[in-house]
């Protein structure tokens, strides 16, 4: 069986966006699969008292900059959202509930509502933001929506929450190989060494 | 007239250390020179509600790991220091004197500094510590202690630290390329390409 890379993320993350957009071609250069927990990064900020880059001293300006910075370095297409952080509560609660439905086109739907946020602009907070990505897919948008409220799934995004926490996600992007914590997108590199030359002891 | 790359750092940071330790190959091997600005992180934390990593929730235990991962990714001898972090009033002082007095020999000295700390374990926020770390590359000790107390260093420190704070410096190892400022030491390969392939508009 293909070992995992683990990723976790909160949709409101533009370095979770950007590892988004790379963690697929960089896991099967290495020969591994990848699974995607999407989590609330509001919810480490409250047990943590953290705070979303933007709205930290003096390391506002230079966040907002450096993630247009960093995704012209990779590459990948990037707007500045007009409104940011935002909620991304029923955000994961369809992500959620697409992997459990529609395991094969998670990842399709996750990284539609990245890019729906970080180059399109539009709230994916939003239910009918995510009905409307859910709908370019082929799915019904009502059925997501509603899904996305029942009580199952706001459940099982409490239980992927206090899991990410338990197993010590405080930031994000967030990947674990092989139980190995590596946070941000800058440890991309890190990571791949660990991969090619094998876990090295400290 | 080669032009400089500014590097910034606190002789508490781990990852300051670190870029102290690659910085001048990587200046050279890119045709450039380096400034070393040492600073005081504790007055950045005093005017952004900051706290070293090792005393934030959840990022204490990762980040106390990464120190050790990240020397033995670059290859840099590595321990982590019995208290940490520490009070680098005193060392930045001596380190401002030697830039005045002996500026030939004062990367050397702040390089020996962070090795006493990182290698050492040898608190270098001591006088007598910086005394003995001197005297190590010839110079008198007591001249370094007194000096690093007298009034013109106190103001001549406090005026570099004002400098750096308002030249927008929240944390360490921070680099300015031609006025572009970089944050860490994870950004080394993104100042390559800054260097290598030009600035890139963003």
């Amino acid at each position: 069986m293909t070992k995992t890379i683990e990723f976790y993320f909160d949709f409101a993350s533009p370095y979770g966006y950007l590892a988004a957009e790379m963690i697929e071609e960089f896991a099967s250069r290495h020969g591994r699969q990848t699974t995607w927990h999407p989590m609330l990064l509001g919810a480490v900020f409250k047990a943590t008292g953290g705070k979303p880059l933007t709205e930290q001293a003096m390391k506002g300006e230079y966040s907002l900059a450096d993630f247009r910075r960093s995704a012209a370095y990779y590459g990948i297409p990037f707007k500045t959202p007009t409104t940011f952080p935002i909620a991304t509560i029923n955000t994961c609660r369809a992500a959620l509930w697409m992997q459990e439905k529609h395991p094969a086109h998670a990842k399709k739907f996750m990284l539609e509502l990245f890019r729906a946020y970080f180059r399109g602009d539009r709230d994916i907070g939003k239910l009918d933001v995510i009905g409307d990505v859910a709908k370019g897919l082929g799915y019904d948008a009502d059925e997501v929506i509603a899904a996305a409220q029942s009580d199952d799934i706001k459940a099982k995004l409490k239980a992927a929450v206090d899991e990410a926490m338990a197993k010590g996600v405080f930031g994000a992007p967030f990947f674990f190989i092989d139980g190995e914590p590596f946070w941000g997108a800058d440890r991309f590199p890190m990571m791949a060494t660990w991969l090619t030359k094998g876990a090295w002891s400290y």
